[in-house]
């Protein structure tokens, strides 16, 4: 017979624990029978103590199956998902996911809305009209069947486990776990159920973990534990210390996704995509990474991935007018531009207030019952490494609410840092974890 | 703006609390704002990352202003009080405090009732025919200041948040703190109000701590944070190796009690109730040790030790005829010997075990509900050090319940181990900690 104190007390003493102390643990939790303070206990003595490899599998995998899960079986090696640990200004999966479909991968998505200072993908593509976030299951595979690729809301009961154990951890400081954050992340990962995983573990600023080293630690967990649990898994750490691309806010970003896939952008956005879909398609293909490189440049050269885009859009409701035509997304009905206010080279813009400061012009939630302004956001005109003289333009701000443009511009003045020298350049992609 | 998931994040880190952040704590988990689980990993939080003296003072304070406290300061430095961290056959107040009382001091105690296999002093009392355990406060402090001397169960509201902070720290393997356990004790003893405390910690196979320097390092703990909160402290560090006397339950150390004050048990149940006495009579009268000593001694031996309980039990309402003459206590129905299984001498007799034979006799309690028997228990024949043979009678088993015999009898066989050589001596009293 076990009893919860005992789990705790071994694990505060640094043993390791068993598989059926921690499925007891995950079950007794899921289902109510062991109370979230000793729950609080035990992730605050993990915290500590950390977990083995045997240990963060058996969590994950309790985890995973602790609700409904997807089965995409039928796909057979073919199915695909990709994960952010979250940025500022991150539509990544917006361009990635038509590649990699249009190479022939299936690519399902079952994403969170998003709150505090980062956006979720379902906010982005419900900023184009028609877009039906939520399907049936029915409709869900049928889509992924005929399309290819499907994004919708977080549907059904999937991983209840981690929904209860993460808002416990949210308010008793037992976030920053290693093995925690990686049970969290791959309990749904393996959930939705996809044979191929690609992680795109962000470093920097505006980023959860704030170094390279942390990040590949972080990395190197949830992909061994992936491969335990019979996997397909690759990660990238990518830079997350000015946001990513220009456009932060919903339409702003969409219509930034779109330009990307019809080759009207080419900088950094473009390139963290290639380097995520080449990993994607390697993955799922067997492709080196030479030749996935290759057909992912081509992919996106030939307008294969928009068209595949616009087909995705239009099979989920969405009016493709805005696709073809993005000047067709409404405008927000105040803008104001944030002006240098000296000369020099800005060698910071932090991501994190930037974000901040799109939450504040209506694009972002605060809380989960906030609601949120498409149109609202910030267009970068600058980043980090520019030279740039007093007076000229930085960015500019969009909202339907005038008042909020105050506090948004304090924000970004703060967020924002001069030097007379051009500063070093920070890698884009740090390394990639296999 | 104070935010407990702050609070609980800055200690994680190894970070000193401020005395506004513990009172917050404090106060907001005794009203309820502040969840159980958020305790809880405070509390884990604690245990690994200590806490300073004055953070431990802070917190000791608040607790013990959580609730109602008691009022002694009409007996200025008079008022003394004594503690035990729990032990097998620890009858000691029961002796102490008439000594304390007929050397002029005042004593007051708000004594708990026995859980598992340590006995409360009330359930000691009420072995005695109508000791009444409950006083008015009028009754209470008119008995001190007539008689100098009362025993009460716990009344009031004394320290709910040690009450709600305990219950919680036993669910979730956060008990073995030193800061914890020393706020828990020193709230209860600063909320009861002397102004002179003497501690009686345990350590040996019995007790709670283990090796003495744990036992030394939880006593420091306790008289540092007494004093710092202004009262005279006291600690001695003493053998719960094997049980305290040669009486386990109720009656029988009632009985036992009543013959070290009769002068008629001179072992090592009277040599630590001299010295736990001549440390409070020092504190409380200024006295040298040399002169306490001298003077708990005249006091036991004159008589006036007897003479004060009698005037005691009697103002309580208990039946002094039993303190006259203690063969007038019931006996119970059934009596079993436990002999020795071999020759050889006890090198070890572990009070943990015994005192749980004792509970199978029905002279404690499991739960807070069982009833207790208070004619049950074991009186010792024998003890650690001793040469037996086999079929000497080790100990006699007292019981209302024949069918507790056997098991009890099995605890007892496992708790005894002999050897061929005589072993060493254990010191009886450790240390002193002032």
């Amino acid at each position: 017979m076990l009893h919860t104190v005992d789990i705790i007390r071994k694990k505060r003493d640094g043993g390791e624990l068993t598989d059926e102390e921690i499925r007891f643990f995950v079950d007794g939790y899921t289902a109510g029978d062991i109370p979230d303070y000793q729950a609080a206990a035990l992730m605050m003595a993990i915290y500590y103590q950390g977990m083995s490899r045997r240990e963060t599998v058996t969590l994950t995998d309790a985890m995973a199956h602790s609700g409904d899960t997807v089965d995409l079986s039928r796909y057979g090696e073919l199915s695909a998902d990709k994960h952010s640990t979250g940025g500022v200004g991150d539509k990544t999966s917006l361009i990635v996911a038509p590649i990699v479909v249009a190479l022939g991968g299936k690519m399902t998505k079952m994403s969170g809305r998003g709150l505090g200072h980062t956006g979720g993908t379902v906010d982005k593509l419900e900023s184009i009209p028609g877009y039906r976030t939520s399907l049936s299951t029915e409709e869900f595979l049928r889509q992924i069947d005929e399309v290819g690729l499907a994004v919708i809301g977080q549907t059904g009961n999937l991983t209840p486990a981690d929904k209860k154990l993460y808002a416990l951890r949210d308010v008793t400081a037992t976030v920053d776990s290693i093995p925690l954050i990686t049970a969290s992340i791959m309990s749904k990962k393996l959930a939705a159920g996809s044979h191929n995983i690609v992680l795109d573990v962000k470093v920097g600023s505006g980023a959860f973990m704030k170094t390279p080293e942390q990040a590949e630690e972080l990395a190197r967990a949830m992909v061994d534990i992936g491969k335990d649990c019979g996997r397909n898994m690759a990660a990238l750490i990518t830079s997350m210390d000015v946001p990513l691309g220009n456009a932060i806010g919903n339409a702003l970003e969409a219509q930034e996704a779109i330009a990307v896939l019809k080759g009207e952008n080419n900088g950094a956005l473009r390139d963290v995509c290639e380097a995520l879909s080449t990993q994607i398609v390697s993955l799922t293909f067997g492709w080196s990474p030479d030749e996935a490189a290759r057909r992912v440049r081509e992919t996106l050269d030939s307008g294969a991935a928009l068209a595949k885009m616009r087909e995705w859009i239009a099979a989920q409701g969405g009016d493709v007018a805005y696709v073809d035509d993005p000047s067709q997304f409404p405008a927000a009905p105040y803008a104001r531009e944030v002006l240098a206010p000296c000369d020099g080279y800005i060698t910071k813009m932090d991501a994190e207030q930037i974000g901040h400061a799109a939450v504040l012009l209506g694009a972002g939630r605060l809380t989960k019952e906030d609601t949120i302004d498409h149109r609202a956001g910030i267009v970068l005109h600058r980043t980090r490494g520019d030279r740039v003289c007093k007076g000229d333009v930085l960015c500019m701000l969009y909202s339907g609410n005038e008042d909020a443009f105050a506090q948004a511009t304090a924000l970004i003045e703060r967020a924002i840092i001069y030097q007379t020298d051009k500063p070093t350049d920070i890698p884009l992609i740090y390394s990639i974890v296999r």
